[in-house]
C-alpha cells in the first residue's frame, strides 16, 4: 500500500557555543518542532547543535539542505564577531555576502543615525538574493537562502518571527497525535505494544514514555499519524489490552 | 605557537521521536555538557537529535564515533518496541546483540521472578563485550560499546548514573569560564570585542549574549579557556573598554 499523503520534512541547526557548553538550555528545537508540526504539517527529522565555527557551519548547511525539504538555523545573526551564520551560508552556497537593501533600510529606520553603527549594519549583510523574514520585536530580519531559513537564537525574538516563515513553506499533511495514559509499567505491555506497532507499521508511530504522577508510575502511549481513523483504531486496540490486563486509564 | 593542553571532545546523540516532535523538551544535552565540561574537562563539540529509526541510528553512531573521542547516546534503552539503541549500536559495529550476563543478573535480582518478563529481560540485551554503567535509581544499566556510552532518556535516571561514566573517560584539561556583564547593547562593543577575540584567538573563546534584567538591556560576555591567566587578560581588556565607553559593569 502506498501512502497517499505528501510528507514534508525539515532539519533544525542550532548554531551556538553557549548551547554546547551547557551554559544555555536550548528551547528553540522544541518550539520550532511544535510549530512546524501543528501549524504546517512539517515533520522535523533531525536537529543538530554545532559551535560558531565557519567550516563546521558550512559543512552542515550543505549536508542538511540537500537531505531535507527545509533547514531552520537558529543563532549567529547578531552584530558581534561570533555571529557568522550569514557569511557561512553565503560560502556554503557560493553566493556573495553583501548588504541586503531592504534589510539595510529597515535597520536604518529603526535606529537613529548616530546609533546605526558598524555592528548593526552587519545585520543587513546576507547571502545575495536572500528573502527577508520580518522581525516584529527587534527589527533585524531573519532571512531565507534557498531552502534554509535563518532565525535568531534569543527565544522570545525567534518566537515573534516564526509566523513570518509560513509564506515560504509548502505545507505537508498534518500529523495528528493522541496520548493514552496507563497506570502500569512499560515492560507489562511491551509485547502487546510491539504487536500493535507492527499491525499499523505503515500508518502510525507509537511511542511509550514512562512518568511519575501523584506517587504512581505510569506510561504515556503517544501515537502519531496523518490519519485520524488509524489513530482511533490504535487507541481501541490499546484500550482492549488495558481492559484485559486490568490497567487503569486516565486523562491528564 | 602550539597549544600545550590535551583536548578531549565528545558528541551527544539524543535518540527519540518525542524530542523531535516537540512533545518533550530535551534537558540531557545541557546536563551532560555541563557535567563533561566541569567534571572531566571534556568539550562537547556536537549534539544531534534523531528519531527511533534503526538505519539512522546506525549511520550516526558510525559517523560520530569516528569523529569524536566519545559519543554519549540518550534514550532507547528501555523495555518497549521503540527502544532500539542497543541493537542498532550492535549493528553499527558489527557486533553480536546478546544477553549481558551481569546485566541479566542485576535485573533478575531487582525484579521478583514473576515480574522479570520479556520486556525487562530485553534491557539486558547489549552489544557483545559492552561495559556496564551502573544505575542506582532503577537498576537497568547503561553500557559502553567502544567509545560510545549509552544512557537512558529519562533525565532523573540519567542524572543518577552520570558519575558512573567517569571511570571510562580520559580527562582533558579543564576549561574555565568567566562572565562579565555589561549594561550596554552588543553593537556598541562589537568592534572592540572582535579585536580582543583576534588578539587571544588561540587561547580564549569569547561569546556575547544579550539579556534583559530589571528592565535594562545588557550583554553577558562569556570567555572560555584552559588558561586562567589568559582569561584574566581578556577581562582586563574588556574592563578597559567598558571604562572608556562609560559602560556600567555588574555581577549577577
Amino acid at each position: 500500500m502506498k501512502k497517499k499523503f505528501k510528507k514534508v520534512n525539515a532539519a533544525i541547526l542550532v548554531i551556538g557555543n553557549e548551547i554546547l557548553s551547557g551554559r544555555t538550555q536550548d528551547k528553540n528545537i522544541a518550539f520550532i518542532s511544535n510549530w512546524l508540526n501543528s501549524k504546517c504539517g512539517i515533520t522535523v527529522s533531525e536537529a543538530r547543535v554545532i559551535p560558531d565555527i565557519e567550516n563546521i557551519i558550512i559543512q552542515n548547511i550543505r549536508v542538511l539542505s540537500k537531505q531535507f525539504n527545509y533547514v531552520f538555523t537558529t543563532g549567529g545573526i547578531g552584530p558581534t564577531h561570533d555571529d557568522i551564520t550569514a557569511q557561512s551560508i553565503s560560502k556554503a552556497f557560493n553566493m556573495k555576502y553583501q548588504f541586503h537593501k531592504e534589510a539595510y533600510k529597515i535597520l536604518e529606520n529603526y535606529y537613529t543615525k548616530q546609533k546605526f553603527n558598524d555592528g548593526r549594519k552587519k545585520m543587513a549583510m546576507m547571502p545575495s538574493g536572500a528573502k527577508l523574514i520580518y522581525n516584529p520585536s527587534s527589527a533585524a530580519p531573519g532571512f531565507m537562502t534557498k531552502n534554509v531559513l535563518s532565525l535568531p537564537g534569543v527565544p522570545s525574538i525567534l518566537n515573534s518571527m516564526i509566523e513570518n516563515c509560513k509564506k515560504y513553506l509548502t505545507k505537508g499533511l498534518k500529523v495528528h497525535s493522541t496520548t493514552l495514559n496507563l497506570y502500569t509499567v512499560e515492560s507489562n505491555i511491551s509485547k502487546q505494544l510491539a504487536s500493535i506497532q507492527k499491525k499499523y507499521k505503515k500508518f502510525v508511530d507509537i511511542g511509550s514514555y514512562p512518568f511519575f504522577r501523584l506517587g504512581k508510575i505510569g506510561v504515556a502511549i503517544v501515537s502519531r499519524s496523518t490519519s485520524k481513523a488509524k489513530l482511533k483504531n490504535v487507541n481501541q486496540d490499546l484500550k482492549k489490552i488495558a481492559k484485559l490486563k486490568k490497567i487503569e486509564l486516565f486523562k491528564i
